[in-house]
């Protein structure tokens, strides 16, 4: 290795040792040099419609494949991406945000140049970055560049969270030290110590005691690096198991004592009684917006609950700071046994009834939200990724029952419509760069599915241009229920401003460039759907497909979202 | 008036009283209560595709009818659009930021809702903001609400840049003192004092002292309130007049003394020289940067500048605070004596040559930047507005000799690629109601005219569904040249991260919902050209109508894009 490489050599190599195998963005004056290096250095340059669509690929890229990159340009770039940017910090997507700034001459001299306020300055985009970043560079000194970047590097991985790094267009091609590069970045670990044991004690203790346990797995456990482990932990004790909405697809629902996802007070009460009378309830990954925990009736009693979380671990409300989730569950793991733990006999009867909607005396029925989800659940297989957007379509895929290795999508705590589309692109992406180097599970054939309504389709529609432009294997189903149905039961059931524009959506693959004969189909009845599920075509999982479903606009899927609805039809009345 | 209104009532009366008859955004559960006002109080609702979009379409309305507004949701919506409010900043639009946010009580509780960090913390996007608005208010108390309203929009007129406004859930139907809409908002006045006077005298001089004197209209001029009396000085003067590309149509260019826009170095060398050479420049409403300078090569020599600006006037090089430029105009067309200033006999020949670039020997040719400008030059009509991206488009339309009262947007400071698509849609919107209003300099019938390359068409394609939807006059002519021109000629000539996805453009009408047979066209030979320039259809203002334009990827105006062309060419040999 020579003693020195260039600046932007050594920031893509580290993010080509991080696994990461493409960067999203949008060129733009100032990073256009810093863009000559992606190629070079291995990495696909993904080149997005607009900068808040790469900030959602990125994001969701990152989700697939731990870590993702997206690069802007100064002030108009940045700022359009910043919304995306928030999202993976809510919701911890490891994002590294790299940013192309004018030269450092221009911005000592206080030149007014253009993505500026006309008036010197040059550190607002900054300032605002801070707010949504776990750390940030601006990269002006070839003799500490390296040792910035890893540091920056480090927070984004250990804290699963975006990180925002400005390159001026003169730093691009500096050369700086490479000796660095040598090893790769490794995140600090923590070990184990007589206070951590201790605590880990307390927390077997608690397991010995339980007479009837419980496990919940939440969307962090992702960002804690502690999935394979909590699946163990699963396999090992055979207690019922659930998600959140976070963290559906996290657990193997292929096992009998895996349920799915826990809707609190909107479960069946036979669940919720369940899981509300378990004296433990082991609740790895917690994440406890009022979405993701079906406003708070998921939570567990604070007296039956341990958290294990990215930096601690609270037994029974009780804090015990500086033990990260990955060395608890390890050392659970190492000291349990078994045999001193509750077993069930047989996993308690907690499923939902499999709901079997279609027959043919209802083909000519028009499809509501109750028959679509139980029948569109077939077209998930293992290695699916399945994204649903914010809206009905969130709440009616979670009646899925998971094949092994899907990876799920659903609204958590940002909740920024329009994000799924960007973030299937990226998801779809890191799925086949997982796909191509056999790091899928055996898997080699897989698709990302997407199912959206219709505002949010038109919040981000463009980056189907980027999903056909890369032959991405997508399938987009578009609930075309006239306008923000979620908003309609939020507020203004009747109201003019939650319609949208009328499109005719299935003329989009062809705009966006798709070849001609891409598969595209309209139902509304339930004989039309069947025939589209029974489709060989549609079961293809090659290249991009896209499907709209017509439902009616004030019907929604049975659990929350009846609940408000019929709380706006009271209003009305 | 009833003694109290409900707080929504109050803003939505105080933006109606300001000129706002239509509000852009987009719902969202935090601001769903607050729409149902927009309608009752007399304001359209205009319903965007998206934020970035609205925030860019309350820009255009703003630049056209003095002030605009957009309403978005909290977290989510409100960053998604602040690109757009940083450019009304960059450039002056007065744009009314509102924000619906989480109840009061979520708020102090610090609940875990959606649209946040799942800390607590409520703070953030308060902060973010401040670096792009001259004013913010967070309306939580209803004692000091009106008044909060009230200092806010002040500022948002008295600086033609935007400001911002949280309204929680909880206040928006509380009531408030309704006394203060009694009389309209009224913007402090300055008064001329000694001081103002004595500096008016000076300014007095140096007019009658000058031997060569030249006005240069920038476009400031318009934020500061000052563009008809402006046009009184180059009549009463007869002085050469231009504008800078931002102050292009605030001019009467059908004067025989105005000659469109003056280009520094990229100006033919007679202009340059006239105008290097005056001894006298009077530079209204300045706005200095790069771009809208010709990297500086525009603004006129220190000794003979005098800058009449937002609050001050500058004689050669000498600051005068405090003189707001609407003062200062007014005092100085009220104390002057044209018969002791400079008259020249006729107006000096420093047109540009006109050329005419068809004949019918030329039809099979292709389309070429240099052919094109000359033939589109006729589309525009007076009271048209004018939009020209940023790119090769907006360096192409300068070209143009305007009729009357056409109003042009161009790129300025902020150079958003995807802006213009989304500032059409508000800009034809406001030249709507003032039409409807006979607001219009007697015009009852005009369009907006939008020049977009394809990269940036992509970044914000959905809003034509809000201009189709709302049965907008506007044309799009659409140039496509394969990618990212105006990138390629500043760096990457040949490289694959200037190209964009393939799409088919001419779709685009009817996937976003447009009447079948709207009017489209794809032209790519001079012949085409012409055929569609002479076309009936082509010429009708009414409804939305999209043109393609077919031209070469490494194609550009003359003048500053082929002095960079030249650049990228030199590195490549």
């Amino acid at each position: 290795m020579p003693d020195t490489v260039k600046l932007a050599e050594y920031l893509f190599t580290r993010l080509k040792q991080l696994g990461i195998g493409a960067i999203h963005g949008v060129p733009g004056d100032f990073n256009l040099t810093l863009l000559d290096y992606v190629e070079p250095a291995g990495l696909q340059w993904v080149g997005n419609a607009n900068e808040l669509n790469a900030g959602y690929a990125a994001d969701g890229y990152a989700r697939i494949k731990g870590v993702g990159a997206l690069i802007t340009t100064f002030g108009v770039g940045e700022l359009s991406a910043i919304n995306a940017i928030a999202g993976a910090y809510a919701e911890r997507a490891a994002v590294v945000h790299i940013v192309g700034t004018p030269d450092r001459s221009i911005q000592d001299g206080r030149i007014l140049v253009h993505h500026t306020f006309n008036d010197g300055e040059f550190g607002r985009f900054a300032k605002m970055a801070a707010h949504v970043t776990v750390a940030q560079a601006d990269l002006k000194d070839p003799r500490t560049s390296p040792e910035h970047i890893d540091f920056v590097l480090t927070q984004c991985l250990l804290h699963s969270r975006p990180v925002y790094i400005q390159v001026p267009v003169d730093m691009v091609s500096v050369p700086v030290a490479a000796d660095r590069l040598q090893s790769e970045l490794r995140l600090p670990l923590a070990e184990p110590t007589t206070y951590s044991d201790g605590v880990i004690e307390k927390v077997l203790e608690k397991i010995y005691q339980a007479k009837q346990p419980t496990i919940l797995v939440d969307g962090e456990s992702r960002s804690c690096g502690i999935v394979e482990l909590v699946q163990q932990l699963v396999d090992v004790t055979g207690w019922p198991s659930w998600t959140t909405g976070f963290g559906w697809g996290l657990l193997d629902e292929t096992k009998p004592n895996v349920y799915g996802v826990y809707r609190g007070r909107f479960d069946t009460p036979t669940v919720d009684t369940f899981i509300q009378g378990s004296d433990l309830v082991l609740f790895f990954g917690p994440h406890f917006s009022t979405t993701n925990s079906y406003n708070s009736t998921s939570v567990p009693k604070t007296e039956a609950g341990i958290h294990i979380s990215h930096t601690e671990i609270k037994i029974g409300g009780q804090i015990f700071r500086d033990i990260p989730a990955k060395l608890a569950i390890a050392q659970i793991l190492k000291k349990l046994d078994p045999s001193k733990a509750t077993a069930y006999a047989t996993p308690p009867d907690l499923a939902r009834p499999h709901v079997e909607s279609y027959t043919e005396a209802l083909k000519d029925k028009p499809i509501t939200q109750a028959s679509f989800w139980p029948m569109a659940s077939k077209l998930v297989q293992a290695g699916d990724i399945l994204l649903g957007e914010t809206g009905s379509a969130s709440h009616g895929c979670r009646d899925f029952s998971l094949p092994q290795h899907v990876r799920t999508f659903l609204p958590v705590t940002w909740l920024s419509i329009g994000y799924m589309l960007g973030a299937a692109q990226g998801a779809a992406l890191a799925q086949r760069e997982l796909i191509a180097s056999s790091q899928y599970h055996g898997i080699t054939s897989a698709r990302t599915i997407l199912f959206i309504g219709d505002g949010s389709f038109q919040m981000t529609v463009q980056e189907l241009g980027t999903i056909i432009r890369h032959r991405l294997n997508v399938t987009v189903i578009l609930i075309n229920n006239d306008g923000y149905t979620i908003e309609r039961v939020i507020h203004g059931l009747k109201q003019g401003y939650n319609d949208v524009a009328a499109w005719r959506y299935l003329q989009a693959p062809s705009l966006f460039g798709a070849d001609e004969g891409t598969f595209t189909a309209k139902v509304a009845t339930l004989g039309e759907l069947q025939g589209l599920l029974e489709n060989d075509a549609m079961s293809k999982v090659e290249g991009f497909k896209m499907v709209e479903v017509i439902m009616d606009r004030e019907d929604v899927p049975v659990g929350l979202m009846t609940w408000l609805l019929e709380k706006q039809l009271k209003t009305l009345n």
